[in-house]
């Protein structure tokens, strides 16, 4: 049994860019050697979420049409008190999609869905450098 | 320390379909016999969420009703023009809740609170099939 | 490899608390004396989650305002038809956020950013003492 650390950098676009890291993920799969185990993928960071969708360009919009119902960036957030920002909305939706996603691997490979792809949401409302933590425990 | 991969097979009634794999969950935590671990459920797919919830007819409704809100069956989805098909908010519903439950294990019982149990929810139009993948890590 | 299970006992002051439970995790950590492995945080129970926040006293109040818009106070639900009480939204909010949070730890730290802390969000609508299970699998 071992563990291994590795993790996956990409620059996002800003608000609402939806980044498919599943090749990334396959890859520190292949790097760590781990036949079979957990790959614990993780943000460090408030405003990012990690989720799986069927990355096609439809659902690009459709996701974050439907989250600006939770939190609308029209209505007033008690965040830009705090810092003077502009980014309470990003930091709900953040909140609520969560920073971490953990799934098991066989075989030395990732297991999802056909249609269904692992992917980064920048919820920020800048383009921003992501590093996203991905260790795997197996063997 | 071992790692060990079952599954639990479902057929579910279609769009908004709660299971409790609770039951099952816990058989398959004995078939592995580790006594201490983790368990991560995940769900290949990207119409589908795994969660907890209490299992009762209520809240069967109410949670439904209230992801009706979010993505609502009447409004336009691009996800459609994409595939001509109709799942649009199933996709942005399961995205929200995630594919992945991770749970631990304590003395060969999967921990839960006494009203709470694991549950799948079916967020496709139509009824499915589904292989829900369950592994341990433990000892 | 090995597995160590600690918890984190609190005491919350009612609906919509949001107790920073990041030195608490990491205290279990230390205790562990695990170097790198996963970190499962899990609430037993249906009415209450887990998850990350920019622990500051306006988002305190976003999150909240926000999922109210998803489980209103001042709607119907089915749930209060079969105990009779009043926590049908507590419940749904639960099931939406989740009951559980993995998170990589590595050289004896937990991974996390630094306007960013592990959090347990209390919907129940009464004052309530939780315990909160804290698994680590590592070395």
């Amino acid at each position: 049994m071992k563990i291994y650390t590795g993790s996956i950098n990409i620059k996002t676009s800003g608000e609402n860019d939806i980044v498919d890291i599943t090749d990334e993920t396959q890859r520190i799969i292949e790097e760590s050697k781990v036949k079979d185990g957990l790959i614990c993928l993780f943000i460090p960071g408030s405003t990012g979420s990690i989720t799986t969708i069927e990355y096609e360009p439809g659902l690009k919009k459709d996701l974050p049409k439907a989250l600006e119902k939770i939190a609308p960036r029209d209505i007033y957030y008690y965040h830009h008190e705090t810092w003077h920002d502009d980014n309470g909305r990003s930091h709900v939706k953040a909140s609520i999609l969560g920073p971490s996603l953990t799934i098991p691997i066989r075989d030395s490979k990732l297991i999802h869905g056909t249609w269904q792809q692992i992917v980064f949401i920048e919820f920020d409302t800048k383009p921003r450098n992501r590093r996203i933590i991905a260790q795997i425990i197996g063997e």
